[in-house]
């Protein structure tokens, strides 16, 4: 099969890999119609996160299955799934608490590589989730970006506590942040600030719900959040950037008691503990626990709901994967669909 | 009156000070039958915290209201009452949210001195909580643990979301956290783990409920957690110390999806978003809004359910404050009650 590979900074290759097969007897293996770029994946993309040999690339997928091991009793041959960037049981006490994304028995999907035709998923029973039939083509990029970024903003929403009543601020405009807009809007929130200073991310946000623009960052974006909250700060705060700039303009953003989720994979952060102590505001996030939320992700989009496949605003066969991860790196794209 | 005025490290005098006045029509004046000396207290006393002028002490207090403020309109002369080191108006929208810690008229009763015969206690109808009737001299220790020490443990166990099936550790075994061991019980935790190398704490941890005592610490303590809940980590965790090391073992200890209540005045703390975000726990803590958990409290105290004031395992005259504080700082006692 086809799929992409990198060999070191900036050098993206799709070539022939070899065909995924049955390992253990809990895979399945799915056939891709399309594959995307994370902008997780340009952290070794830009050489941050060193490499020390060729690495298949891609943790996000859809698909049709092909083959399923014999210890899979649910899913089967020909059936649609959507599964997250976490293979999960769904069974061990972690998962059944809803954090599949630290499930006992999780296998990063990272290291197989999605960016390509074909895929094994591992405990496939417990990872994949079936759509009612085989989705209409328009539907595909929508399911695609439930595989992660719809589902990693939606649980920054939820363990924000974003709900009816509540005022919402998402730092953050990458697809993550957009997708946060779009969840606290699905969950009632009654108000929702994006934080962005792209015009065309901004309009993408009030499409998908916001109610207000804040372009300030950092002291300057806090004092605005102030400003528009009667002092107090937001109810709910999504923090979807991961540095510390991003999450203090979080934390300071949230009034006391109220509930930040930061789903930005933290890369260099260190939080003062006593300005934590004194904000008393409650603090959940990590990587998303998709699985708890793509039944009614799936549902939201099979009955067309919302349409998270939004934040494609690249299309490319996966050949031209390379050109996908440099359109996100130079920020000419958010988010990048590859058709295999 | 007479009361406690900290002079510099270790110079602790119970003097004549000025008896409190009216001042705002919202203040109450109460007297005092006992006070006491709080574990974050040592940090002044130990010069940890420097003072730069002769400082009036204290901020737990139970008593006798002995006159109001002409805009009090709930409190009465006469009723006794209990409050916390948190005078709070109980109407902002943050009050109402029950964080009356941090309350947007908040002011701290530290810097008033509660170590005294009377104090003025402002905002009195919010802040101020009338028991029943004029409590037997057995329940006033009871009640005055409910001002902070008892409501702080509490709060610790609310954050860490204990409760029935949960499995609970506590980090810490001065007051708050034995008191939060009592808290967990009330709330129906499970299993309830003290972490404590200090036989006579142990003891009173086992009174207040503990199932089990781990004297490990550190890593070594992580492991115990560890191995007695299937590798898993605990639901609920409370940390009531407030370092770096207490912190980090408080987030190890606990499960992925569970809860940590951190409770100990932070002090040099830095926790690295790294690890936080792939730890994936419930973060909550701060200075306890006792005063959402007073009426409930007293009512548990009133009726004999609960007797925090065991804590108290030293009880001197008010004129003896100076050797409370030194028995509590050498250790001898794990908290001092001053009769006035």
């Amino acid at each position: 099969m086809r799929g992409a590979v990198l060999y070191g900074p900036r050098d993206v290759r799709v070539e022939e890999r070899p065909d995924p097969t049955i390992i253990e007897p809990t895979d399945a293996i799915i056939r891709l119609p399309a594959t995307c770029v994370c902008g997780s994946d340009l952290w070794p993309y830009r050489g941050i996160e060193p490499i020390s040999a060729p690495t298949p690339m891609g943790h996000e997928y859809v698909g049709v299955v092909e083959e399923v091991g014999s210890a899979v009793k649910n899913i089967k041959p020909g059936q649609f799934v959507v599964g997250s960037f976490f293979a999960s049981d769904n069974t061990c006490p972690i998962c059944q608490a809803g954090y599949q994304s630290r499930c006992v028995h999780a296998e990063l999907m990272g290291e197989i590589g999605t960016q390509a035709q074909f895929a094994r998923i591992p405990l496939a029973d417990g990872t994949l989730v079936a759509t009612p039939d085989i989705p209409p083509d328009d539907l595909i990029p929508s399911l695609l970006a439930a595989s992660d970024v719809l589902g990693a903003g939606w649980f920054g929403a939820v363990a924000a506590e974003a709900g009816p009543g509540k005022t919402v601020a998402v730092v953050g405009d990458g697809a993550v942040g957009l997708l946060a807009v779009l969840a606290a809007k699905q969950l009632g929130a009654e108000r929702i600030i994006a934080m962005s200073r792209h015009e065309p991310r901004q309009r993408l946000a009030r499409e998908f719900g916001a109610t207000d623009i804040v372009t300030e960052r950092g002291d300057e974006g806090v004092a605005r959040i102030k400003d528009m909250t009667d002092r107090l700060g937001a109810h709910s705060v999504v923090e979807a950037v991961g540095t510390q700039e991003s999450m203090m303009q979080a934390i300071r953003s949230t009034r006391p008691g109220g509930h930040v989720g930061y789903v930005g994979v933290s890369h260099g952060v260190e939080l003062p503990g006593e300005e934590l102590f004194f904000a008393e505001v409650h603090l959940l996030g990590g990587p998303a626990p998709v699985r708890r939320f793509l039944p009614n992700l799936i549902d939201l989009i099979w009955n067309r709901k919302i349409t998270p496949g939004k934040v494609f605003d690249l299309e490319l066969p996966l050949e031209q994967a390379a050109e996908g991860y440099r359109a996100m790196d130079e920020r000419r794209a958010i988010k990048t669909l590859l058709k295999c």
